[in-house]
């Protein structure tokens, strides 16, 4: 969920005195649209860490904006008159009619959240209230509401710095208390009920936003582009006769350039030596792994996706070496076949699900779905951006029946991938390997790699977590997926 | 949920007869007509209690269609094979591609209905189970597939009827075991965690069509119809370019014109005397149970609905009369104002919601939209579809406020309702009660009928139950209410 909130986004200060007048001439414009036809209520949500900007972003919406038009509400502990009434009911009053921007900082999802942080409640009594606020934001956004999402994230380190700062600062001292380093010290745990709260409501109609808060001006781009690309989306909507389902608002722009898959450092040192010797150490570690008795109540999927070239199948071989071939089958993912072709998206990975005891390798998967699918326009925005809750629930099955599921993404630059097809061209015996198909997915390199890191954020559970694999050394790449192949089944079996 | 199936419905072998071929004809017409465009696929699942003919209705459906393109599917215990895998693996396999039909006997709600009986896992537990299977079938829908779900109800006597009858004739006692008649003993928890399960998987996308098992001829015709009902409108929206975003089956046509109105005793006895003896004794009462120290933590919502004329007015005055003027309110509602309709539907409901202690007596409610918006088109079908689960979360919203729910419909016959309205144009100072209005209503009589059998069948639950009231008589009728207002306050603060 975090992943890419935590790469230290930035944005310098000529970029930003460059970009704030048009982007605020644009939100005044939007806003005014949506007052002018009064067809649809825009809802705000402002979430996250304490430090991250969320005070200072509300500011400064309300600055850039209209702010006769713009409600803030900023919900603290229930007043008399609120806690006499349903848990509800003060965010139903907070609603802005048709036309209106209403912005509301701590709201609907805080409660639950600290409640599951402090272990009010149990885990399940946490599902539920999750899924009410599911079906609450659906029957909002079914109604006509625009809903945006924004949860500002700062690493824990961010957030010491962060809360250093303001501590240092005579003028922003007063903010800082003794709650707020309480709340520090159970950092980790208030990340990962967070996660869980925002992959559970991060729905194909209301997506949560990450924000990255350890950068002012990074942060307030992206809030005010994200809010900005929402409105203009349902404006053109709003503008149609005949609505589409798809009501969502579309996922962020990108607004500093860097992302996960360009922050990561590609071609690693490994020599031929180290590799022969890490090679059959952790080849007998999965090979006693997946014999134990324990695995028997277990079984493992393996998920390898990755660029064109970017050395999949001679990964998936060094890992099939140390299985017992009874055990194990490897399936090949390509388009649908016409029997699949008839069934929902997912009926072709569940027909291949293991046994316990057994591992299935997939060659490409169903993340298809948010990577080709999504960047050729197989499916719609609809279908590929409810996907992602899909695949969540499907792999939260999966890891319920005791399946392991280890997701492996082989990440190469653009270069590399041109030096290796042209190498693959000049070897007769490997030349089938590319096709036209391979030099034209290169052209729409950078949609997928957008689409990759979309996944990477909405689809790396505590269950089922991606691993980026910076594969451009192969040596190093083989190693680091049996080495967390490894250690995934070994905290499995513990 | 169970209340228009515990009618005893019944259909006669002659029109039986005369209905069959017909149907049969269309069932298979509408079938080709899904082979043909292999555009969806069709899942009918089959739950409910024993002996209430699930078996026979699948046998039937297999005989009176191309049983080529059905496939059948009877789940009992999971096999080896299955119980290797996540639960919801046998039932992917099972999905019938797009052009085909799938019947589906004990599916995903056979387990966790059996195993919440059983009281395997927590309360919680089986409500994420509920959204689970609701997430699942929304994937199914959104996927295309048309899903019809019908559940086979019999009262406690009609099942034991059921049980015993099958057990005397030699041909079927085979079929009756010892678990037969524990789980007959278990009959009403058994009823109350279906009437929940049904109720939290009842969404506007795949409603459950209850289906009264007691009369075979009767149940036959309901299945048969309520499915054509739902193939045919599926194939009206494939045929369409632009789909609409409602791909739920419509609810089940009438068969017996026997309904939860027109088998009401609408004219009940009671004498102006035992009316004033209990009119006091039920005041008296009312008045020191919303005046007792517990009531604090409580608050009374009261929703008063009911043909024009049925005397919702004067039973109101009767039930404030006991109250404390500073602790009640009355709610006429009317239609939204220009504010009311800026905001989604339900809003100007939540802002009336009473803090605890008080009472807010709603005269005419949120029922509205399925009601008069459904009747006079005001909504979309999918707006009122939603509705019920939307009005079922907000009332569970209340109870767990501890807002004690009590709502009535009263009921009037037709030509009672005229009697009424003429008696009050005849009289000057009651004319203004009558409008133009009024009188076109009356047209639509049966809609209504119709919208309010749907209307208790789908928002009568554990926490907030409708209550019938037979009100051409208004002695009975005012007492009827404050009496069942008086025994769910006791029950809410004993």
């Amino acid at each position: 969920m975090f992943e890419s909130a935590e790469l230290g986004h930035k944005t310098d200060k000529e970029e930003y005195d460059a970009a704030v007048p048009p982007l605020r001439t644009a939100l005044l414009n939007a806003q005014y649209e949506v007052l002018d036809l009064k067809q649809f209520a825009v809802v705000v949500l402002i979430n996250g860490i304490d430090g991250a900007g969320k005070g200072e972003t509300m500011n400064l919406l309300d600055e850039w904006m209209d702010s006769r038009h713009i409600e803030g509400w900023a919900f603290d502990q229930p007043t008399a008159e609120e806690s006499e009434r349903p848990f509800m009911w003060r965010f139903w009053r907070a609603l802005p009619p048709r036309g209106k921007i209403g912005v509301m900082f701590n709201n609907w999802y805080t409660q639950p959240i600290r409640d599951r942080v402090e272990r009010i409640g149990s885990k399940a009594d946490f599902e539920q209230r999750l899924d009410e606020i599911r079906r609450f934001e659906d029957m909002l956004v079914q109604e006509g509401v625009l809903l945006v999402k924004f949860w500002f994230h700062l690493s824990k380190s961010g957030q010491k710095k962060r809360l250093e700062e303001l501590e240092k600062d005579p003028r922003t001292r007063w903010r800082i208390t003794e709650r707020d380093w309480r709340f520090y010290k159970q950092y980790e745990r208030y990340r990962d009920v967070a996660a869980r709260a925002l992959r559970q409501t991060s729905t194909g109609n209301a997506p949560w936003m990450i924000v990255d808060g350890s950068d002012p001006r990074f942060r307030a781009l992206f809030v005010g582009r994200t809010l900005l690309a929402a409105l203009e989306k349902r404006l053109d909507v709003a503008r149609l006769k005949h609505a589409p389902r798809q009501l969502a608002p579309p996922l962020p722009p990108l607004i500093d350039q860097r992302d996960l898959l360009n922050s990561l450092v590609l071609r690693q040192e490994m020599s031929k030596k180290e590799y022969d010797e890490a090679l059959e150490r952790y080849q007998g570690r999965l090979a006693l792994l997946t014999r134990e008795p324990a695995f028997r109540k277990h079984a493992l999927v393996l998920v390898f996706e990755g660029a064109d070239a970017a050395g999949k199948g001679g990964a998936i071989r060094r890992v099939t070496a140390a299985l017992d071939i009874r055990q194990y089958s490897v399936v090949p993912v390509a388009a649908p076949t016409e029997e699949e072709r008839a069934q929902p998206y997912l009926w072709r990975f569940w027909r291949h699900l293991p046994a316990r005891g057994k591992t299935i390798v997939f060659d490409r998967s169903w993340y298809g779905r948010v990577l080709v699918e999504r960047v050729e326009g197989f499916c719609s925005e609809a279908d590929w951006m409810r996907a992602y809750a899909e695949i969540n629930d499907f792999e939260d099955q999966l890891a319920a029946a005791g399946v392991v599921v280890v997701k492996f993404w082989l990440a190469i630059g653009k270069d590399e991938q041109l030096a290796r097809f042209e190498a693959r061209e000049a070897e007769p015996h490997k030349r089938f390997k590319i096709t036209a198909e391979d030099w034209r997915n290169r052209e729409k390199w950078d949609d997928y790699a957008r689409a990759v890191c979309d996944m990477v954020d909405r689809t790396s559970t505590e269950n089922a977590p991606w691993t980026l694999v910076e594969a451009e050394n192969k040596y190093f790449a083989r190693i680091k997926i049996l080495r967390t192949i490894c250690e995934r089944l070994e905290a499995a079996l513990a």
